[in-house]
């Protein structure tokens, strides 16, 4: 069985952003803001939307089941209020569920949480309590920017964020750390913003003790880890020089890479690198890149043939295609 | 003849701390602000800062010439006013030409430029021309985040830096895109605020015209170019989805990545994908890392050694090590 731990619902029916317009433009207006019920999405319009992309590109790929969240650049939880948030989130995650309940062997929920710039992150428990024990998540999307590329919130490692930790250890469930579009004009979203939050968040890990306070707290760090494998021998001299534990005993247990890395000499590195139980599969299909590469003819972000292209054991492959993800989300075995 | 073009003045006298450290008091209290007369370092406290260090590994490791600009994480423009960093800058750069004198066969200076956030980087090109000019310098560092990791300027590629870069182009000198420390608690300087910065100039130059404005503007990124070269499919696809030139041809006679990289498998993922012509040797010495990586017996920051190790051919090898260098900063025809 092939896992896909990185995947996000970018095709969603064009309704849907016709409702978050509303509900910016609700900002200004109050009279505009649309009601959740007001959302009007058919079943046929679901699976059209996903049937000519992501359910068309894992039968060509041939990959099983995706773990789907809702699409990452749309959270924007620097838009509007922590209500605003609320939501865009709920509605954001119902719709998931209905992906999920459509296509049950395809898809697996992981939910949007209704982060707010300031807003403490207890308040996510709630939607986060709600997707998994009512629809069945299995996971969460955790913004450590949800102000959108200003940074104003306390580092991952803060006490700031230990509620909603607790909710998550209570639940079993691991955060993808994502952030979401950038409003700082420094910040292209998928070419600066996702890798620069990883490779941040892997060193307020690597500077910390958060996991002597949470030990079952788990973490995936998508796009390959960010910066990090590639510049792994900076983050073991570094680890060295502050005399913190080595990276793979950080790692172990609680922080995880997914394969979102979309050249065959990226992936090589990742797998050469970073401890192998340590490595999700993921595509992020269909996401930051969509186009074909001209040298390959494939997918650039068909990362299953690099996988397969590099020189791991068949073990190893089936540890990162499915084994690693059974660990990381305990979940999943509820419903494949 | 193997030229880095990546070192900073980390192991100044303590003098220059303390000044700084009465500069900062200065700010609270005035009558702390230290006269620029009042900080004496003699020649033999610099060469003995350099012969224990720099000097030695250049020995040891077999390097000729270091492009050596002031310490990095000390430059903190985010600190005081423009007269502040305009004070600073002109102390530690007056301090670079000293080592340049001193071992002018072993050093060749790059300036720290008085930036100050909210002020126009037009209000640089005075000091930047007095280090070209006067004191003999190659080139500048330039800080993308005056603010120390709240990134409160515009992009590299807006008109707001379009004075500095006129001056750069009269003077036909190269810059680095080097961030300072971060006064921002989610990045640690150089294991995130350096990668994030380097990884976000590349994407601002990927999707600009920039070069189109500036023909002959020249940048290095440092530290291999952030998160560049793991992802460079996801660069390669991002610039087909968003119709902007191969990343080659965006980068032939501007960009250019250093080897700041302190792993086997980073420099060789790094000399694979990018192409050989716009990298050049660096090492960050005496910097961010300073140990000796058990598994190889050898300094984490001794690049030299992977490269050296790399399956490139010795004319390649040339490149990286001299020729590329001596293109990207012609004064060194002058010195070297």
């Amino acid at each position: 069985m092939i896992i896909d731990c990185h995947g996000h619902y970018t095709t969603a029916p064009g309704e849907l952003q016709k409702f978050r317009d509303a509900q910016i433009a609700g900002l200004k207006d109050p009279a505009q803001t649309p009601s959740r019920e007001s959302l009007t999405i058919s079943d046929d319009q679901i699976r059209d939307s996903l049937e000519k992309a992501q359910l068309k590109l894992q039968r060509e790929r041939g990959t099983d089941l995706t773990i789907f969240s809702p699409r990452a650049s749309a959270m924007a939880h620097h838009i509007g209020s922590e209500l605003t948030s609320l939501e865009w989130s709920r509605v954001c995650n119902d719709l998931i569920e209905r992906v999920c309940g459509l296509y049950p062997d395809n898809f697996v929920g992981v939910c949007q949480l209704p982060q707010s710039p300031g807003v403490p992150p207890a308040n996510s428990a709630v939607e986060l309590e709600r997707c998994v024990r009512d629809l069945g998540f299995i996971g969460c999307n955790l913004n450590p920017d949800p102000s959108g590329g200003h940074w104003t919130s306390p580092p991952l490692t803060d006490r700031h964020w230990y509620p909603l930790y607790e909710k998550m250890v209570e639940l079993d469930v691991p955060a993808m750390v994502h952030v979401s579009s950038s409003c700082n004009p420094n910040f292209h979203a998928t070419g600066a913003h996702y890798l620069n939050a990883d490779t941040t968040a892997f060193m307020q890990f690597l500077t910390s003790d958060l996991f002597k306070d949470f030990p079952t707290l788990r973490f995936i760090i998508p796009h390959g880890g960010g910066a990090v494998p590639f510049h792994w021998g900076r983050y073991r001299g570094l680890a060295q020089d502050l005399k913190r534990p080595p990276l793979e005993e950080m790692m172990k247990n609680n922080v995880f890479f997914d394969t979102c890395v979309y050249h065959q000499p990226g992936i090589d590195l990742l797998l050469k690198v970073v401890p192998l139980d340590n490595v999700l599969f993921g595509s992020e299909m269909v996401g930051a890149v969509r186009g074909i590469d001209p040298r390959s003819g494939h997918y650039y972000d068909d990362t299953k043939r690099y996988i397969e292209g590099s020189s791991l054991s068949a073990d190893d492959k089936r540890k990162i295609f499915e084994g690693n993800a059974r660990r990381v989300f305990p979940r999943l075995a509820k419903v494949a």
